[in-house]
């Protein structure tokens, strides 16, 4: 469509950046484009500031690799939090899932995905030379594997367990079953298939 | 969910800043700003940049108010284009789809939306009074109406159309039928019954 009309370049730039979104395609970039130029220009400075302020002072944590401004970031830092502890999460918003439920008081390592093989994402790419690392400081008794229950995060769960337990750590992983507060009527087969099969004695 | 977990500033504020674009929810955001600081940093340079070059060079063009690095668009300053002509489009990307077609060669004059009542869109908002000072150029014959056949869009033409008329100029509607291309199976009701109440003899 560019070829056509004499598209101002500011413009058409603008399109093109907001194409490298995750999930936006050419329509999308180009209705935000005119949302941000007709209607919100102090958010589309926002937004510019935003992104280059996180791109120079957001870094990964030393210890549990998730984003951070300092080289070890705030929860790995807190005293309060039980060291003996270790969650593996995929991305800081599960992280920030875990810790609004208040169950949970141990420490993080952050992988930033799941294995995707098919897609070229390995264990290098998740740093599990660092996990190893961070596993072997002394203080780490167990670790919980807290990945998704999608295919790539039980790919991911069961590969860290394998390598976890054959250095001799405790590996444990979040349990699998019904959700609190729901029907059985309006719960999908396959979680009811494994409620039962992870199912414990009362 | 920021309240339990000392998120980094700079990431947060990513967050919020994204959540200005139009169909950006928060776990939209939160992954736009994961992608971004993990997997395209450079990307979201690009965007900082883009954003702020198109907010500080881009404005509306005086003769048809889309978008413009000048005080008026090269579209409106080419002299291949028939003058006798002006269709009024809602938006820049409506512009783009009939340059597209190749099926006009007169100028433009872009509302930059459409009447909304409910939302408080009205008559101002949309620069009807430029419009009918656009029209006044002494050259302008005809005003096509390209808005969307929408709701929005038919109330804005029915009122574009009482207004333009009022003053003596022609004005037409683009046609609204069946798509070249389709079979009458897989058109919808409402479209068909138009195509029978705007047929024309041949």
């Amino acid at each position: 469509m560019q070829d056509h009309l004499p598209e101002p370049e500011p413009l058409s730039a603008l399109v093109d950046a907001l194409r490298r979104l995750p999930g936006v395609g050419v329509r999308s970039a180009r209705r935000m484009a005119y949302h941000l130029l007709q209607h919100d220009r102090k958010g589309a400075q926002q937004l510019s500031f935003a992104l280059s302020h996180a791109v120079n002072h957001l870094r990964h944590c030393k210890r549990c690799h998730s984003f951070s401004q300092d080289e070890i970031c705030e929860t790995c830092l807190n005293p309060k939090r039980d060291d003996s502890l270790l969650c593996v999460v995929e991305t800081p918003a599960d992280q920030n899932m875990i810790e609004a439920s208040h169950g949970y008081r141990g420490l993080y390592f952050v992988l930033m995905g799941s294995l995707k093989p098919l897609e070229g994402v390995g264990p290098d790419d998740l740093g599990f030379d660092k996990l190893l690392e961070r596993v072997s400081d002394g203080k780490v008794q167990e670790v919980i594997l807290a990945t998704n229950f999608t295919a790539e995060g039980e790919t991911t769960a069961h590969y860290l367990a394998e390598m976890l337990k054959s250095r001799g750590l405790r590996v444990s992983r979040i349990a699998r079953g019904i959700p609190t507060g729901s029907e059985l009527e309006y719960v999908d087969a396959g979680t009811i298939a494994w409620a039962f099969i992870e199912r414990r004695s009362s």
